[in-house]
Parts: C-alpha cells; structure tokens; sequence
C-alpha cells in the first residue's frame, strides 16, 4: 500500500531486536538498515542512550539521516482513505503542513488560515499572519485511536471514524500528548530534541518515548518561536497493541506524568539557550534537579538526554547547528 | 428556517436604531422586545453603557435575561446543513457544548474527548480528565467567513466550504477572535463579562464589539478555571457585509488591535478575584492604566465597563453572583 508514496523517498530502518535476524526489505526502495550492532558500532559507549526493544530505537534513524525533513511511522499503520474514498497522500500532507508556517500566538477559528479556502478570521492582529516556521506535523489516525493502557481496556471496540478535516496550530505555552505513529518534522529545525528517551528493555517504562519526545519538543519550540501543527494527515491504524503488555509498560509513566506534565508546564529556557542542543541540554539539567527526586530513573534519563545530544554533535559535526536561530527559524 | 429550532426558546429582541419603527416578530414566539426608549427608562443613566446604532446593543439582552443559557445570532445568518444534508440544529449543539466540560490545561489531539466515539489519548494526564465548567460555546460559519474589511476587499469571492467536524477547548492562556455571529454561553458562569462594549453611534470604532468582550471573556475564563469552546455547530452566514463601510467602522481597530492582544496577554487578575464582576471592574483598571493613553476612548470604555457591571448588578440583585467560585464553577 505504501509503494507509491515512499518510493520517491529515501528510507532509514531502525531493526530493533534481534540483530541476527534478517529484516527483507521489498525491491525498488532507496534504504538504509541499522540493526543493533550496527548502533553499537556507529556509536560506541554513546549507543547507551539509544533504547533496545522498544519503538523508542527509531531516534537512532533520526541522528544518522541525512535529511531536511523526517517522517517516522509505525509498522501497523496503513494508508487511508479521505471522506471521498481517495487513498491519502500522508507525506504530502506533512510536507506541506512543514513547509507553510504556525501560528501558536493566537488562534485562528478557521483552523489554519494558510489552506485554501480559509485565511485569519475578523479580529487576528495582522502583525502576527506572517506566522514562524513550522517545525513538527502531528499526524492522526483513523479505526484504532491512540488509547493508553486504561482506556483501551475499558473501550475495546472504540473505532474512530471521524474524518476531522483540520490542521491547526498548537497554541505557545500548551502542551501536548506528541504521538510517534504517523509525525513528521523538520530536522533542521527541531531534530536533536526529537530523542525518544530510554524505554524498553532494562527500563522502567514504555510507551512514553514519543510523549517524552513531545514535551521537550514543544517546551524547545515555544522557547525558540517555531511551530507545532496537528490534524491532517490520517493514516489507517490496524492493530491496537495488547492492552495489559501496555498496562505493565505504562503504569509508571500514568503515575510519572502526573509530575511531568507540572514540570514541562514550568520549564523556562534562558535567553542564551539559542540553538535546539543548548535548550535540550539546559532541559536535561532541569529533568536531573527537579523530577532526579521523583525516581532515580529521571537522573539516568537526564544523563542520557545529555549523551544523545553529544552522539548528535558527533554524527552531525557540520558548522549548521540544527535550529540555530541565526540559521533556519528565520524571525 | 428557525421557527422549529427557536420556537422551544425564549426571544430576546433588542431593536436596535429608531424606536418608533415596528419590528413585527412571526406568530408563535415566546419574546420580549426592547427598543432604546426600553433601555433608557430601565436602565436610566447607566444607559449610556450600551451602545446605539451597532450589533453592540446585543448585550442589553444578555443582561434583562433571567435564562442560564443564552444564544446570540446576527440577522443574516440561516440554518446551515451538515455534510448528509440534514439541517443543523444549533441550539442543540450549542447546549451540548456548554454541558460537557472543558479541558484547558492539555491538548487533546482527538479534539473534544467527552464527544461519542472519542476520548483522551494516551499521555493525557488523568488528573485532568474531568475537565472544568464549559462558559463559552463558540460556532462556526459555513458561505460567508467572518472577514475584517481588508481581507473582504482583498478575497471578495472567497466562500467557506469546509465542514470540520470538531469541537475543541481554547487552552488556557491563549486568545481568540470570538465572533458574536453565532455564540453561546452560561450566563450563570461568564454573564457579566459579555459586555460588548462602546461602539457605533458616536464612537470612533465598531465591529470590535465581540472582540473585545472575547478578549476580556477568555481572561476571566482562565482565571476563573473555566472552558471556552469553538468549532461545532455552523450556521450559514449569507450576506457579508459592506467591505468599504466595515473599513471605516474598524480601522482604528486593525491598529489598536495590535496593542490590545498584548495587552490582554499580560493583564493577571489577583486571587481576591473571585466573581466575574470583580475580574471584570479590575480589567476595566488596567484598560484605564494601560490603554488611556493609547487613545482617550480607553478611559471612556473604562468608565462604561464599571457603569455596565453597576446595571448588570442592580437588574440581577440576587444574592447568587455569577460566577462565583462557591456557586456554578465547581472545581
């Protein structure tokens, strides 16, 4: 189903587990293949920040790519259809949700007013239509929602059918749940806070690495003037993964993020925090300070946060620090 | 086409312009009429607080009104259809609105999570799944976008198409054009900040009637821990207005506007602000300290916001404050 619409494109695959295993990709794709000694090899003792077992893995593809724009998608998500039964182009929509700016300032009831048809509504101050530049599309998804453990317990046949025909800007200061299934973002801009954390195998958690993801994303966009959309694209998610697998991987995050969300809201960036890696490095000292007390799993974290942004630098040496201001997030 | 839909209600007219012309309202309405000669023997000199010759004399109904619930719609908008065809019954969706709760403090990407078929997603902190009070329910336009006149000159041809179907929670902090054309709200809750301000005859601005009681409505809300909601239902807005006249009725607006929104970005109200007229008489100070000397029509607007909380609490004497935290806004 995704032959046509990843083909043009240059793919990165993040084979967790097993490495001996033998991932077939089909013919006619431009990829690389990195299994885990290939992220030991590239990395050496800094592999240490990159999660085993767990979805959270993919970040590794983030820091290797080569490109201006990333999309990450899960493995049981599928191409789906709009209202008038015409398959969606979900990287078409991201790149244009990319490339045309934000508005997280004030907010525009048409939704964004860039799309055709739509533009600022009676009463938008005109200083603020130029809008900034987008740094990360929140992608949806059609049949099976994005539940937590909890809540696809108690509705197992939810579906969702409701085709929101929307993309919208998330205000500055509001933060969200940033899910890793169907996201897209402008590496350049936002990439080395794009760091999935440390889930899965030897880790307390699971689950939460696109929310952490998402958090420090968001904190790092307001603090630097970009933007964050959501809505458009949808894909088709298949498969709800096993809701009491998820029950033991996300107990402690549902107690945790009682904390986190507190701490994320509360983050302030000094004004010499001006590229992404100064903002995520200045975050993962907050994370140690303030939540080292909460478990001793957010110091670890708070070292690896610091250990990914140094594997980053090294892998990506050139003089273009990502989201420099004085570099793409032109003001 | 909104006899079946308003007939169950009861009309509130406020006849705006000269008195002695008779407005003949259809059969089988439950209503009362206020023409200006109403409105200056009830009100007396207070009169002056509410406006003459513009839709800013709407809000005289909203304070003779003895109803939780009130609905104000301009007279060029009709019933809209839904993408089956079927008639939109706004009332009922503006109702709805208004008695679920709100969600401010987090974004849900799956739009309104108290809708059928829809929930909080994962990441979404439990501890605020119960949402606050819903104050506001804001809709939609379907035809006619609610342009300012610069935009209408610039995109006369351009007819909104789009039917999203959501419903979402403004979040807290951020600001929004609240459009009077099709608005609901909990008079209980938010009545007194519903002054839609000095405009039309003898002022130097209109068309920033709404505006400016959304503005001053949202501070209060997120003061208050109150939920402010847009999107869901549309009404089909037929006929725009003049572009040339509406010019000349906002373009000290257009630039005001871009003191304004920052104004109202910074205005914090203190924690002994616990009704909405309290917040209300202290945001008519900081308009005083702080937009007199953007224009002496700052210091008259002042007076006028003090004046309309003295007649709203003279016509509703009752101990029962509204918005009182102890009273409707259980936290």
């Amino acid at each position: 189903m995704w032959r046509p619409f990843f083909q043009p494109y240059h793919l990165i695959i993040v084979q967790d587990g097993d490495p001996s295993k033998t991932i077939k990709v089909p013919e006619g794709f431009d990829y690389e293949l990195y299994n885990r000694n290939d992220i030991n090899r590239i990395l050496g003792p800094k592999s240490s920040c990159i999660s085993f077992k767990d979805s959270a893995c993919r970040c590794f593809g983030y820091m290797v790519s080569k490109k201006k724009y990333i999309y990450t998608i899960d493995d049981d998500c599928f191409v789906a259809k709009d209202p008038s039964g015409k398959d969606i182009n979900a990287l078409e929509q991201h790149i244009k949700n990319l490339l045309c700016p934000s508005t997280p300032f004030f907010f525009n009831t048409l939704y964004d007013p860039y799309r055709a048809g739509a533009d600022f509504v009676r009463g938008y101050p005109f200083s603020l239509r130029e809008g900034v530049p987008t740094a990360v599309s929140h992608g949806l998804w059609l049949n099976i929602p994005d539940y937590d453990a909890p809540t696809q317990l108690v509705k197992p046949l939810e579906r969702n059918t409701r085709y929101v025909d929307a993309i919208m800007t998330i205000p500055k200061g509001t933060l969200f749940p940033m899910c890793g299934m169907n996201l897209a973002f402008n590496r350049e801009l936002i990439g080395p806070a794009m760091y999935f954390g440390l889930m899965g195998d030897g880790q307390p958690i699971g689950r939460y690495d696109d929310m952490w993801a998402g958090w420090c994303t968001k904190v790092i966009c307001d603090h630097l003037g970009l933007g964050v959309k959501t809505g458009l694209p949808y894909i088709w998610h298949s498969k709800a993964s096993n809701p009491f697998v998820n029950l033991r991987k996300e107990y402690k995050g549902i107690y945790w993020q009682e904390e986190l969300i507190p701490f994320f809201q509360s983050v302030t960036l000094p004004k010499d925090c001006t590229s992404v890696q100064k903002c995520y490095i200045e975050i993962s000292k907050q994370v140690k300070a303030k939540l080292g007390k909460v478990d001793d799993y957010f110091n670890k974290l708070a070292d690896a946060m610091v250990t990914w942004i140094e594997a980053w630098d090294e892998l990506n040496p050139s003089g273009a620090k990502s989201g420099e201001l004085s570099n793409g997030a032109s003001k």
